[in-house]
């Protein structure tokens, strides 16, 4: 089959891998219909993220399972499913709490693992993992492509939200612009925020955030737009969402934090004293969050978007086949793609 | 009036000063009758706090109320009235909330306000701030004792026990064996815990932690603290309550912390890059906290002490007149007191 290979910084190429095949009786093999290239994706293209070359890339897919080991109960062959970005055995003491981004079972896609930029993939932990999409909807549904965001991007929006106690009639900061960041807003948004502020630096995402549901877009400088959300708050917001994961987003995050308020945190952290302790301890500003237990949260927001009242695939603005895969990448590095599909 | 006035690095003396005068019409003042040394008075004891030679110190105190301004009406001359480490005025919205230390009309005793180890204090925002000890209590009452430490270290105790989400029946470590640690355990033993483990250095305060209520308490090198707690709780606590406010022992807490579980901090922090962001994400690991909010926990914590059933007086393992100050200071200092009480 054909999968997207990691070569070293802004070099991902298209290339013809072993077909993926069943190695425990708790695998399943799932043929790729959907997939989506991530912003963090763009961490080990761009060099930030240490990666070695042949490493698979791509976390966030869905597709039809074609194959199932002996134990797998859950799901079987000709199943459309859904992967959080993450396996898990749905067993473990931290998936039964909902953390099954630290499932003792567990791992990620990509890397050494098969990866989500494919025609196919070998699904560890199949049971524990996969969600069966409701039987009805075909290749070509548009849903399918709104689905695809629930792999990661959606339901680590949401999961900012609720780590950062997000609540109805509150207000939420929303800090970045990127697929997350606008994902949280649509979460802030169905979780009842009465005002949510959204933080960028793009005048496009920042349009795509009012129609998410912001009722304020700030951009400017950081100090600029850091005075602006605290003057609109007059003093801050009690819940700030921090979509980006550097230095620079997390210092924003704890200036426009109300006094009492909470950070919750998606962005994976890069750079050294990112935290500001002495604001935190001053004001008793909370922070909470980190790697989105997307599995635990499907079953939440799946409802809603076969409703249709969840619609997070304006964030899609690019499509591509999987030879486009190469091209995604640049186009969303060069901030010409917001993010990109990938049909397969 | 005799204060205790800080000089320099490891230089307290007691002066005559001006007797304290109301000033404004909010302001009560006070006569100490007892005050204490707080771990935190050995910041700047130890020039590890910028601090200015003049600077008045001590925020730990109770006394009887000797005249009151215009405004003040919840308390009156000859009122017992016990005051939190810092100001608020009570009307204010993070006084609302029982955030009193972020008032927006507040401060903190010591420097260039009035202190705490001192014979009298110029109380601001005297409505706000004292609360009235039930009448009957006399000076030689051995509540007394008992009381000078909800002035800070048992409510910041509490508000450790309480950042930690502390549940009944759940798993705590308590990282620190100083007066607030101890007070932690003894919180933490208040709101219900199962297990409460302390980690410490001196032999002598982990057995007063055990009469707390500690079931385990550890000691060690960092390496091997860290290495008994995740074994005694088979892979981390899910409330930790970080009791000192340095990195090593700000590491330690994330380090004994379970997957999902809370760090309740309290520690005034020192050092930089002391938070595990790293830790915090892959594993949702949360981290609240501050400065206490004493005076939000005084009306939780008041009966309990009047009842006998809260008693953190064994940390107060010496006794000081005023004179006796500095050799107080020096005595915390070495560590061959605990905590000292001044008598006045």
């Amino acid at each position: 089959m054909r999968a997207s290979i990691f070569h070293g910084q802004g070099d991902v190429r298209i290339e013809h891998v072993a077909d993926p095949r069943i190695e425990q009786p708790t695998d399943a093999i799932v043929r790729i219909t959907h997939a989506c290239i991530c912003g963090s994706d763009l961490w080990p293209y761009r060099g930030v993220n240490p990666w070695q070359p042949g490493w698979r890339l791509g976390h966030e897919f869905i597709g039809v399972v074609e194959e199932t080991g002996a134990e797998v109960r859950t799901v079987k062959r000709g199943d459309r499913v859904l992967a959080p970005f993450s396996f898990s055995d749905g067993t473990c003491e931290f998936c039964l709490k909902g953390l099954q981004t630290s499932c003792l079972s567990g791992g990620g896609w990509g890397a050494t693992n098969d990866g989500g930029q494919a025609e196919g993939i070998r699904v560890q932990q199949a049971d524990g993992t996969l969600v069966a999409i409701p039987s009805g909807v075909q290749d070509d549904d548009p849903l399918l492509k709104n689905m695809t965001l629930l792999t990661d991007v959606m339901a680590t929006g949401h999961h900012a939200a609720v780590a950062a106690q997000t609540r109805r009639g509150g207000t939420v900061a929303v800090i970045g612009d990127g697929a997350v960041g606008l994902c949280g807003v649509l979460a802030a948004r169905r979780l009842g925020a009465e005002r949510i502020i959204a933080v960028g630096h793009h005048p496009g995402r920042l349009e795509l955030a009012r129609r998410f549901g912001a009722t304020d877009v700030v951009s400017g400088d950081d100090e600029q737009a850091t005075a602006a959300v605290r003057e609109l708050t007059a003093g801050g917001a009690e819940s700030v969402m921090e979509c980006v994961g550097n230095k620079s987003a997390m210092d924003m995050s704890f200036a426009v934090a109300r006094i009492g308020g909470t950070v919750g945190f998606v962005g994976q952290p890069h750079g050294t004293d990112i935290v500001n302790i002495r604001r935190m301890f001053r004001d008793n500003v909370a922070l909470r969050g980190g790697l989105a237990p997307v599995r635990a949260y499907i079953s939440d927001l799946l409802p809603d978007v076969m409703a249709g009242t969840l619609d997070p695939s304006p964030v899609l603005d690019m499509t591509m086949d999987l030879d486009g895969v190469p091209e995604g990448y640049a186009a969303m590095s060069d901030r010409k793609a917001l993010k990109v599909l990938v049909r397969i």
